[in-house]
């Protein structure tokens, strides 16, 4: 029975994973299909939501399961409250990554990132991407340096998305409403991605140490 | 213990609803700062937010030791499950609500929305503090056609959203990027706030329910 248990508890940790592997993955897709222009990979990245939906369905399931048929208390209470947080953070990922995909289809076969921004929005793609497959290890490791290393990434991210709102203010902008509407959006998708991905790795320190990161993180050097 | 243990629940659902009518009475103040270019109200509605993440994480502690306490099973388990989403979804709100507070922040004492587009705004803000308060009112009643009735409100949300680029893609508009900028943003932060809105009513329906409210909907006349 406790051995049942405990396989069980892992196995909502190796879901966990597997839904953050496959978030950043499909955002690296999305990011693409935006910056190619590809129809085909933008409606793959768009009909891939519902496998998301699935594992988190799912993962859902098994850690009510848990809940009822275990009854955990102290820590592994903890741990499933905050899977099915989790899974949540990384459910919002999939559909922002369907957001950018949705977008290149809109704009298709026209280019929805003009030439100047590309640079922009791959690095924040990237970032994203990065922030997401380090709380995959996090969630493995539950080493709190990488958690709050995280957090520097995650400046970057900002620094990125304000530069973007400079860009799109500076006099210079030729681009017209409709690209500044389009960029505005993509930017905010990328940032609140990251922005998951560190919760996610924040949950985890909050796990392990029983303190919230954000004031951990503030204390930090 | 049985009587205390119902009274924990309500008092869970207690909170929720307290903690609905408190953003949606947020959202509206933070529509008028912005709105009126009310810096000393925006500010208000900026600092209110650490009162809402009070209310969110003493409702979530109090959700976790119903948990370990009590060790609920069937209904009850789904209610305190669904009860830790409902505070993530209502305190995203709040978020959102500090958004906008920001933005009019950031513009003052300029008018971050043009005249042309104030009653589009308006109409969005009021429609989803109606939303939010009939999620108040489904918490309490479980009224699954209320809840269901919802749908067609968010519908009349996503509809003025769409009006919004519709009016930033047109050749006539003339308040340059900046203006763009911000209206694209504020329309995302007034869709997402209906949004949760809505989710809290559909997990009231799975709670009544055991479906899911989105498939329920699409069969409903």
């Amino acid at each position: 029975m406790r051995e049942a248990y405990h396989e069980e508890l892992a196995s909502i940790g190796e879901a966990l994973v597997d839904m953050a592997n496959r978030v950043g993955s499909v955002l690296g897709r999305a990011t693409s299909a935006l910056l190619d222009a590809d129809l085909q990979l933008a409606d793959s990245v768009i009909s891939a939501h519902s496998k998301v939906e699935d594992l988190q369905r799912d993962l859902d399931d098994r850690a009510v399961a848990v809940l009822a048929r275990q009854q955990p208390v102290a820590t592994d209470l903890r741990v499933v409250v905050t899977s099915l947080r989790m899974s949540a953070d990384l459910e919002r990922c999939a559909v922002l990554a369907q957001h950018v995909a949705k977008l290149a289809r809109l704009r298709h076969p026209a280019q929805a990132v003009p030439q100047d921004l590309r640079r922009t929005i791959l690095e924040m793609s990237q970032l994203a991407q990065r922030l997401m497959a380090q709380a995959a290890d996090v969630l493995v490791t539950r080493d709190l340096d990488d958690a709050r290393q995280m957090e520097q990434d995650d400046d970057r991210i900002d620094e990125l998305h304000r530069s973007i709102f400079q860009h799109l203010m500076d006099d210079r902008w030729h681009h017209g409403v409709e690209t500044a509407v389009d960029v505005t959006l993509l930017g905010r998708y990328y940032e609140r991605f990251a922005d998951h991905a560190v919760s996610v790795a924040r949950r985890v320190v909050f796990l392990v140490t029983g303190e919230h990161a954000d004031e951990l993180a503030a204390t930090h050097p």
